[in-house]
């Protein structure tokens, strides 16, 4: 057994614009060090947004943990979501998420990742 | 995009006697159905547990999402552990987890799984 942390304290700022007042904390390596999955918890400060863009190769789920906001697909419609939701957007899919009160939320990727059916 | 829940109200109890007064609410379908990896969030009720037991053939990850309780691995010493902290369990571990005033987790499983380094 090893431990290791999640907490806000870890947490970082990755650099590139899609995420405004929003930290991550990974509880795996990155896809691009050659993980086949990845994990990592999301955490929205009031007003923060992960901005529209296509998704990239792989299917990827959004979880909401805590909190609540807004989540969008391809069709650009903003849809409230709270925790116990979750969504599944496929690869390349445009999408975006944001939350006015803050929120938490895991978010898997991985190739051949599928949703709860 | 697809939406899915996986409040409360969906989560079930697994067959078997390896967790007690413990609800699953997967966000991926099982590896006993073809997935890859498996992710579910546990809900431990005070009192609940996951009895010891070996791991599968596959790594896993448990994040602690709220909540706190008590893991243990190979060596069976019991250690606390609270939200934001995670462990991984190596394939056929030996390992269990418990709380006693409840605890909600993230477990995830996968071949080549890995933990944050």
């Amino acid at each position: 057994m090893e431990r290791f942390s999640f907490a806000p304290d870890v947490a970082f700022v990755p650099p590139g614009d899609l995420l405004d007042r929003v930290t991550v904390a990974p509880l795996t390596p990155p896809i691009s060090e050659g993980s086949l999955i990845q994990a990592a918890i999301f955490r929205f400060e009031p007003g923060g947004r992960l901005r529209r863009h296509p998704a990239g190769p792989l299917p990827q789920i959004l979880a909401v943990l805590e909190g609540f906001g807004e989540v969008s697909g391809a069709d650009g419609v903003d849809e409230e979501i709270q925790a116990g939701e979750a969504v599944f957007w496929h690869p390349g899919e445009e999408h975006g998420a944001k939350s006015q009160v803050g929120l938490t939320a895991l978010i898997i990727e991985g190739e051949s990742l599928d949703r709860l059916r």
